[in-house]
């Protein structure tokens, strides 16, 4: 058991790394040649050039302005110092409100440790059972509620602590939720007039033997919703088409290097290798060369759009269809169409960067058994994962290598290469699943056949949130694999689980502490620091980059990551909520997590960031959820722990707090819920 | 244990009993003076005038036609004859799917029961089991799955079984849903035009100062729905208006009464006296006195309804709004109106008879909390409703009485009278109670703030058919009372409670083939005897009855009872779908039972009840629901009993099955239950 010291020294480490973290990010920044790494958001909105274009030539590479390094906090106030209507404009709604879970998490947590610290730790901090039992325990034990002698009456304080943390959460979650959706409907009937606001996409169109599905949209909508029909745009699969338009735009790129390599060195005219990869073949001259092949290229393109409008294969049953009010887009996206609610499904149209082309056409019944599949697959992903890792790591022994490159031997039996091996290869497989395991997710969500990256992202988010609650939190306190602990639940009476659970809690707090500090604060510096990007930007620039325009694509703003970013906040709600009656201590390490993210990302997203779709925050009724969520599980939990201190008489009074605060869910799902699903019709809208 | 031939003594003397019945039926049902009872419904269509009033003195009570006592089982081809469509024309689409879900039994049962009896009944006859253990067993046991040895391979024919019955009833309940939703849609396209069609009603009208209710109906919805909004009629608090109409209804009708005693008797001029119920009081002359005294209320009415109108605390927040076409009122009734999903909540507006007009203006907020109060309540009614009944029988003895009413002492200790009250006063508190469930459902449910008879009764069948599941089902299975089971089963792991209950469930099979002969055949015979509207109709005729008028209004002709009749049938779908693999020789009775119910309430369809409302089969999706419901109970009970029998590599495959039909039951919500919550815009509906 580690001592408050213990805890001490490693968060002075932690502390120290960040810091560290900080200040390499400080002097990099100011670093010209790093701009585009640090700066990407600000050239994509065309506010910023590269530095490196101007100065001298040591300043165009070192910044040699001394007094920047000694400002090297200043991005902080900057990063806050954005107005929130300033930064929805710059960054969207979504960035917005996704900093808000951040701030609501200082919101919840900031009141309940004031609380938690006057109250409850002087109520543990001063019994004496630990001191009179044999355990070892340490100062941190005395903060917790193990510090409490069974069937003591200072239970009393726990159940009234839990009520008032419960409150406070759910008056917290409550009024978030209505500035969510109010500045979601604000923000939908402030935006600038687009298309997809007037449009619907149709999906499921049946098939006609005598019209073609443009026809047939067209008839369909002019007869449903005569008044209000504008016009139709039917989905093409023109997957060929794109890859000769993708073609085309490589070879404008050689072309535009190689006139760039000419016009600076006239004398000599640039030549190219015909065949792979310009390395061998006959010798061309190379503009000569791109210039005939943009031209053969641009002549398949149009031939392939004629064939692609002009067959009736290519066309995909789905449609988007225009109307001349938001009122009307609004009534047909709210509305069922046909008799058969499997044919014309309509729903609003997603932003067109937003759409995810692919599942565009996939029918109703295929629909249903790939989500089955995936529910299927899923359930066997997050509780035997460890099945075929177990498998992995049986071959990816030193003996095994040995087997299958025996000239290899004499290089493995070395000393140092025989310890990396033995002490790397076991945890890289695992390690490599849990990094490809968002993508996987990915997959798993787009096989589902979801028709925009947002509703993709939610999904995976929840399935990563769900992973990583029997993953990380239950098999962090019941050590043993998922497998296990499912096999033991289903072999354990309803209230024998959050016993089983809730009497572990009190004993992995230091573990999670650690935890934190190593997976959110390390984290979180070292996301400010974008040391893959900053590597990988450089090699590109390096071996790659030949065209200003190629430096532009080098540069890789990438996103908030909804999928990974959210459930690994959730983690720490259901932690703190967890921990705030039973062991305290654990709150200071999550505030101080949720500040010094919230600051960091705020940056990110002003800085960094490129936003890849606008939901208007369609997200918040899962982010809320999964915290009502955590709290429920917080509750449980607290009551399994509670009766095996013999403090029966309050499990009533803990029976009613998951009641009440799934009503309380419930509610908030009639109230605000519709705002993030349906579109209302009042004018303030249209 | 009970043998094949005491099953078949008891089955003969309740079909004999069931008979007599029929035959008790046959006889009433042709006397002139029972045809009110037992033929109202043609005389609320205006079709059947009262055979009294023909023919000779004598036949006016008895029939005295020989020749009708011997066709005495005419009704039943009569009753199957009328075809389905003018069915609905007679009775209504409810009425008519109502009984499809009699049929429906049929369809699911008799192929089971063939495949049951060809196969299971000869592979669990031929082993020896039970003649080897010391067991007393009966040949009934013989036929069910206790006579198969532990870990035999038979038990594949069982895994077989229970999979080929899962597609069956799958696949009858997936046409029945398409059926249903195809006739639902054609009736709604095919109605007469109704205003109700057109007409959306709107709840929750905000507050405003400056406007009336109606005004601000009429602004708020000429701005959103400009080219489509008719009238708006608002909603007035009128109990003391309604009242006032009751009384003059009352007078008129004494009134009437005196007016034709004066007409056949013109000599002596009829009297009343004025005081309380005309026993005391001055005496007056009847004719002017009522004339008189319908003029005064007359007068009252006027002004209570200037009063209504004109107040503006009767005016209750919510308003019936037309629109020009159906479609507007479709799209109107399936959007969100307003940014505040709690306000201008719209619906499609119920028939007016179906309006349950108490519940139009309940806020939102207190819709929410009495959800949860009725949650709560219902949980505590269906657990521990045997305490205030065990608190009542221990009052209740001898002993209680005497000492309240020390005066009775003489006549209760008299022994046939003791022994009375000793049988009977203990199950008078339970027997009371059971009778008054329905009542006590549905007013929660009145509570609960459904503002449509049809949902009303919707939710009491729900709530119902919970309370029979644990009360009647599992209470039989496992005995002890509900609360006990509450408490084994949170103490149970989740795969300890399948088996306790699934191993008992071969042992019940005797107990509830009774109870289908009692509760079901017995039931459904004196269902159609109709004793107590019948003994209703002649009191209320000998002592009330004394106009023509209140002759029709003793006439009760009830209504289908929705909210009792189906979980009753739901309770057999379980028992035949439980038994089915386990005891196979319950489904002849149970089948029996459908096809006497379905010929019994065709009948009373027909020739009896009186349509409260037409939901348009608003209720399948409730049916389709609970028969998968009970399907996936039968597989995890058979999963848990087979267990026990060392068949545990079974077990991976008996898991499949529930997964299936859960993915089943999603795949045909998804598919069919739109067609019972939305209205589809395609022209063919308006």
């Amino acid at each position: 058991m580690a001592t408050i010291s213990d805890i001490g020294v490693s968060a002075g480490i932690n502390i120290l790394s960040a810091f560290v973290f900080l200040v390499v990010f400080a002097v990099l920044r100011v670093q010209p040649w790093n701009d585009r790494v640090y700066f990407p958001k600000w050239y994509l909105k065309g506010l910023r050039t590269s530095p490196i274009e101007s100065g001298t030539l040591v300043g165009k590479f070192v910044n040699l302005d001394f007094r920047s390094y000694l400002k090297f906090l200043n991005w902080m106030p900057e990063a806050l110092r954005m107005p929130e209507p300033e930064l929805i404009d710059h960054a969207g709604l979504d960035s917005a409100v996704y900093l808000r879970i951040y701030l609501l998490g200082l919101k919840i947590f900031v009141p309940i440790a004031v609380l938690a610290f006057s109250i409850l730790v002087p109520v543990n901090w001063t019994n004496n059972t630990l001191e009179k039992t044999d355990l070892t325990f340490s100062d941190l034990d005395k903060l917790s509620i193990s510090n409490i002698p069974l069937g003591s009456p200072r239970f009393w304080t726990h159940l009234v602590m839990a009520y008032a943390f419960t409150f406070w959460t759910c008056y917290v979650l409550k009024r978030e939720y209505a500035t969510v959706a109010s500045m979601r409907l604000h923000f939908l009937a402030s935006e600038h007039r687009r298309p997809d606001q007037f449009t619907v996409l149709v999906k499921n169109v049946p098939p006609d033997p005598d019209e073609s599905v443009g026809e047939l949209v067209e008839h369909f909508f002019l007869v449903n919703h005569p008044d209000h029909y504008l016009t139709q745009q039917v989905v093409y699969n023109a997957n060929k088409f794109s890859s000769l338009v993708a073609e085309k735009r490589k070879c404008q790129n050689w072309l535009d290097y190689y006139q760039i390599k000419y016009s600076r060195n006239p004398s000599t005219k640039p030549t190219t290798k015909t065949g792979f990869l310009g390395i061998c073949g006959e010798r061309v001259d190379a503009i000569d060369h791109y210039t005939s092949e943009i031209a053969r290229i641009s002549g398949e393109i149009s031939t392939e759009r004629e064939k692609v409008v002009s067959n009736r294969d290519a066309i995909m049953p789905a449609a988007f269809v225009s109307f001349k009010t938001r009122w009307a887009a609004a009534t047909c996206a709210q509305t069922q169409q046909s008799r058969n609610p499997t044919q014309w499904l309509t729903e609003w149209a997603p932003e067109p960067r937003d759409v995810y082309w692919d599942n565009l056409a996939i029918p109703y019944v295929s629909l249903a058994i790939r989500r089955l599949v995936i529910g299927v697959a899923f359930f066997f992903l997050t509780f035997f994962f460890m099945i075929p890792i177990l498998f992995v790591q049986s071959l990816a022994n030193i003996e095994g290598i040995e087997k299958a490159v025996p000239f290899l031997k004499p290089i493995i039996e070395m000393k140092v290469i025989k310890s990396v091996i033995q002490g790397f290869l076991p945890g890289l497989a695992l390690k490599l699943f849990l990094i490809f395991l968002p993508s996987i997710l990915m997959i798993m969500s787009k096989f589902e056949g979801f028709i925009s990256l947002s509703t993709l992202e939610r999904r995976s988010a929840t399935r990563y949130y769900i992973f990583q609650f029997i993953n990380v939190f239950l098999g962090s306190i019941i050590t043993g694999t998922a497998f296990q602990q499912l096999d033991n639940f289903i072999h354990q009476s309803a209230t024998e689980i959050p016993k089983t659970v809730g009497v572990s809690i009190p004993m992995k707090a230091t573990f999670f502490i650690t935890y934190i500090m190593v997976d959110g604060w390390a984290g979180v510096a070292g996301e400010i620091l974008r040391l893959k990007p900053l590597v990988i930007y450089h090699l590109k620039n390096w071996f790659l980059v030949k065209t200003e325009k190629d430096r532009e694509e080098a540069m890789d703003p990438g996103t908030i990551g909804f999928n990974t970013g959210e459930p690994q906040i959730q983690l720490y709600f259901l932690l703190g909520l967890v921990y705030a009656v039973v062991s305290p201590i654990l709150l200071p390490f999550i505030i101080l997590f949720f500040a010094l993210a919230f600051v960091v990302y705020r940056h990110q997203i002003i800085n960094v960031y490129n936003q890849e779709y606008e939901s208007g925050a369609a997200f918040w009724p899962d982010v809320h959820g999964r915290i009502v969520g955590a709290l429920v599980v917080s509750q449980l939990l607290l009551m399994g722990l509670m009766s095996t201190k013999e403090a029966a008489q309050s499990t009533p009074l803990l029976i009613t707090l998951p009641v009440l605060t799934l009503w309380f869910h419930r509610f908030c799902k009639g109230r605000y819920e519709p705002a993030f699903v349906k579109y209302p019709l009042q004018t303030t809208f249209a």
